[in-house]
């Protein structure tokens, strides 16, 4: 039995090729197929719902600034994502991504030529070689990631900003800053060969963004009348619903941001560790927001819905850098301090009389910082040391590098509307055009 | 010939295992992979979706409550989805799967262990045994739905209902009653071995928001003015368009809700069969929103759209016990049914002096049990009695159990917020922020 | 070697059939069903994605119109969307593809039969013969194409239009004109075989919605106070953050609209073409975004957020006809020659008194021509003069038939409310609720 088996073995392995091998050919080719059409999905997936991010920041922008700045703050959010669409293209992502390279005959041929698409109707054989989904899914998805790191600038910088200096900013941020930073972990850059950690961006994106907007609050300055007499002057936003509608909008994307992370889901392990991440990154963004809801009861006697909102959307930004690894419980601790830092992190900002309009910096620079270290609570890869080095490095980058364009923008063009524009509100003095101009004010 | 075939194939058969075995067995782990992968994402799709839906009660909350009561409805609703989603985790989900086992352990296990989630990169062998789509996948799914049937309370309940006993109500809604009840059906429960029918929840998730909140609207007694002299006081929503827009959100939810809840799409009939549900369900919208637009015509000479609105998610509830075996014709009908009920249940709670702020009785309860004897219509599983009975069942026991920890809550901590704070609207008086604080009362 | 190997193949392969073929043809079978399951999941993501335009329109409109007419913008969009899934069910869908035939019995039996669905559970072979999907998902994707036909009309008349009138002409454009239409091209009549391309419907869809609105409006007259005096009195939106979101979920509903037109995702070649559509589609409404912004800026000194909105808009129906074969760059130009046509247009349109409420000429009908022309520049299988010519066929038959149906409408019923009706708002005067109660007007 066993000899004829042997023998019979051979003769069908040199007679089966234009039959079997074929077969086999085959059924691995549906295989490596079916995982390239999956981790293409699961980008374009993630990609259209990291792109309704951009709807969710519009809208809880739009909430929190006061009435007389939200058509400013409407046109400012379409036009920076619209830019950011153009710069990342021109510019961002062959500078992030060590394969393409960079080059003015680049720029001319992505206008005429294939650019950083495949052609079309590509098959397996002639996707670019070492890929395992597609360019231009890939392209959309990271394109969407740049993106977030503007809008976060946007909150923060609202309701005294001149809209075409921060237009500017914006196109250097995401055209530059951002991807060559990124190309320091997520293309492959000295980053991730020191082996730092960070899935979905708290550090790459959030803190980013942060920095940026930092700097910018910094040499831009509080708005008139917040900090009068050694007092903070509240300045409520105009409308809570819409500010809400924008959380949810945020929290939703988030399944794409952190779950697209994964960058693949052509196996049960892969989808399996999506539905992880989904799992958690809800898990943690409730936390965020219990946490908030409880705090501000007992340190207020009232519950307070801005800080409830921020306090889901830190706890989105703590487990963005692992959203993998925790259990569902660890989940919804490392959100919950997300909540925690931000309930404490708005007024200290205010102690120093940094007015961040929607608190755009305790939730994605401040819950940044603290989702990038608790990596090392959950995933046994990570060293602390490296994680707080990545932490300072993009940091530092990111701040000083933004401090001087936001400097050169201040020196040359100005980056402040005048007193009486911003008093009047940027609606009317900027753009001619009131956001809700049948509603009188109170 | 035919012996030499049946030689060769006895020998063939003997030869192949280390060759054409493998490949057969290759062959078939390529589609047990990818089924699950299928099954997987469509839990993860259908979750993201329903999840959305939390945003959609939230502005159609928001927009049928009078302003100074939406910075306490967004509050709510925020609140309301987080703790459900750390309920359900700790408790719910455990107490509805008899595979679970809810303990104390299991609850520490989860802070710092596993929890309900496979392991980081499981592969199928590897997965849960018995399973045919990732465990995290399918506790994201379900808790989606666990946490709707608080967001229907909340509407029901809303502008006088004190915050924190509403949120402690919603912790036993969704840590215990919801799971408990639908154990019996989802769970493999009695309910389920009778042959009732519920595809994705007219009774499980919608009938029982609607017996939980009128249990509380009933003990919680009507907003003040609302019966005066024998009169009903019509107290219209502030922001229709906001409204508009949460009905619009959750009918696109109602895709992942109903679609979804067929659990499958790694096969040809079972993604078919998603499709069937997505065109039923959104021709059951219509058919409730074309019938309440007729209705209000004819009966008030002026359509009224908050019952289209209502008309439409009454039309949706009703396609949800059943949205597979309908035709498009007949679910038009069922959901145009829905309709007919909504408008006229709406005057009849009035009747009772039982005052549903944004229709939530009639829509969830009302059309709910509609849907869930309108199986028998098209589906020749169903028994009529076995769904009358499982009505009842699961309406009895909803009733009475929220009933009772109602009334605990009255008595222990009261649920009514003071007749000054409540003229005075409960953003101001409870949470001391406005929803539009720049916009002069009418 | 050679011949033992031919000997023993043929041995093999006559010897397998119960095994090798049966393996074989299962390797084959997979690969067939996962094309087709593929394929109707891009059909049910598109599908929801589309719908969701319905509610990206009716935001966009009633932020966009005056707040005394935000109630009845509501109800036209939530009516018109509900009445064309009917119509379209009963007569559409029929009419559009060749291989269905309308009848009265096919109609009858649509609501207690089958209908347009496949049964229940089909499998492979049980499909529709020649299907490559679920045909219940691609009514599904169909039906919302259909339906934003008259998303687009609502906008362009509204403010003055009578509601039964206009939701009479939707159910004969949505179940008549634009099914017959369509069925020259995408039921492959006779544009389709002079070789006319429209992807996704610059013409077949947005052209259509636009030609019927400028029959409508040419009809219908412009709004009181519109036009005095030979100047053009400006009539603001009342919501500009609305407005903003609904374009948002516009754009957001475009990677559906799009990306799912490619009508198929089963294999490597065609969803990499889903992902040059989607990463296409965003730059375009990117590039029409940004040309609106510096046009104003050039032009008004001021940038004109709702021109920057339908400058996105337009960048998005420039796109539409061809999403596939552009450059990354091409994309953004072709995108930001729609914004210069918006630009242009609007101010254009208010020259000739024709009264667009919402600016859906310019976008819909203006830019819809540019992108079936724009085909030619990247597509080699394009010839202008057939362009021209379907553009030409569509159009006048549109134009010519709405324009009757408007007369008749016009004759017998009356389209316009009175102008006491249109002062006060259709709000109050047609619907007796406001959107916004509470908010006095300034």
């Amino acid at each position: 039995m066993t000899l004829s088996k042997t023998l019979l073995l051979t003769a069908t392995a040199i007679a089966v090729p234009s039959l079997g091998w074929a077969q086999d050919a085959d059924a691995a080719a549906v295989t490596a197929e079916m995982v390239w059409i999956m981790n293409t999905l699961l980008f374009l997936i993630g990609g259209f719902l990291v792109f309704f991010m951009a709807c969710g920041f519009a809208m809880l922008e739009g909430g929190l600034v006061r009435s007389k700045n939200v058509t400013m703050q409407m046109t400012k959010n379409v036009a920076l994502f619209s830019l950011a669409t153009i710069a990342y293209w021109a510019f961002g992502y062959n500078l992030m991504y060590p394969l393409g390279t960079w080059s003015v005959e680049g720029v001319l041929s992505g206008v005429f030529g294939p650019g950083v698409l495949e052609a079309v109707g590509v098959d397996l054989a002639g996707a670019d070689d070492g890929e395992y989904a597609s360019t231009g899914s890939d392209f959309f998805f990271q394109l969407m990631f740049c993106a977030a790191t503007a809008s976060i600038v946007s909150g923060a910088l609202a309701e005294r900003i001149k809209l075409w200096p921060f237009l500017i900013f914006v196109i250097v941020l995401t055209g530059i800053i951002y991807p060559l930073q990124a190309s320091w972990k997520w293309g492959g850059g000295f980053l991730d060969e020191m082996g730092f950690l960070d899935f979905a961006g708290s550090t790459v994106v959030h803190s980013v963004g942060g920095w940026a907007a930092l700097a910018g609050a910094l040499i831009l300055g509080p708005r008139i009348g917040k900090y009068k007499d050694g007092r903070v002057n509240p300045m409520p936003g105009s409308n809570l619903a819409l500010a809400t509608l924008g959380m949810f909008i945020l929290w939703l994307g988030w399944f794409g941001f952190n779950g697209g992370s994964q960058l693949a889901m052509g196996s049960v392990g892969d989808i399996a560790d999506v539905s992880r991440i989904f799992a958690n990154t809800n898990a943690a963004a409730a936390g965020g927001a219990v946490v908030a809801l409880i705090l501000t009861q007992l340190l207020y006697k009232k519950p307070d819905l801005t800080m409830i909102l921020n306090g889901a959307l830190a706890g989105l930004v703590s487990i963005t850098a692992e959203p993998l690894t925790p259990s569902l419980g660890m989940a919804t601790l490392i959100g919950g301090i997300g909540g925690v830092i931000v309930v404490f992190a708005v007024p200290m900002l205010d102690k120093f009389k940094i007015d961040d309009v929607v608190g755009a910096i305790p939730v994605h620079l401040c819950a940044g910082i603290w989702g990038t270290i608790a990596v090392v609570l959950t995933n046994g890869d990570a060293s602390l040391g490296t994680q707080l080095y990545s932490i300072l490095v993009v940091g530092i980058f990111t701040f000083v590098v933004s401090g001087v364009v936001w400097f050169i923008l201040k020196a040359v063009v100005g980056i402040r509307v005048s007193e009486e524009a911003e008093i009047m509100g940027l609606d009317t003095s900027e753009l001619g055009m009131e956001a809700y101009p049948e509603f009188s004010k109170g």
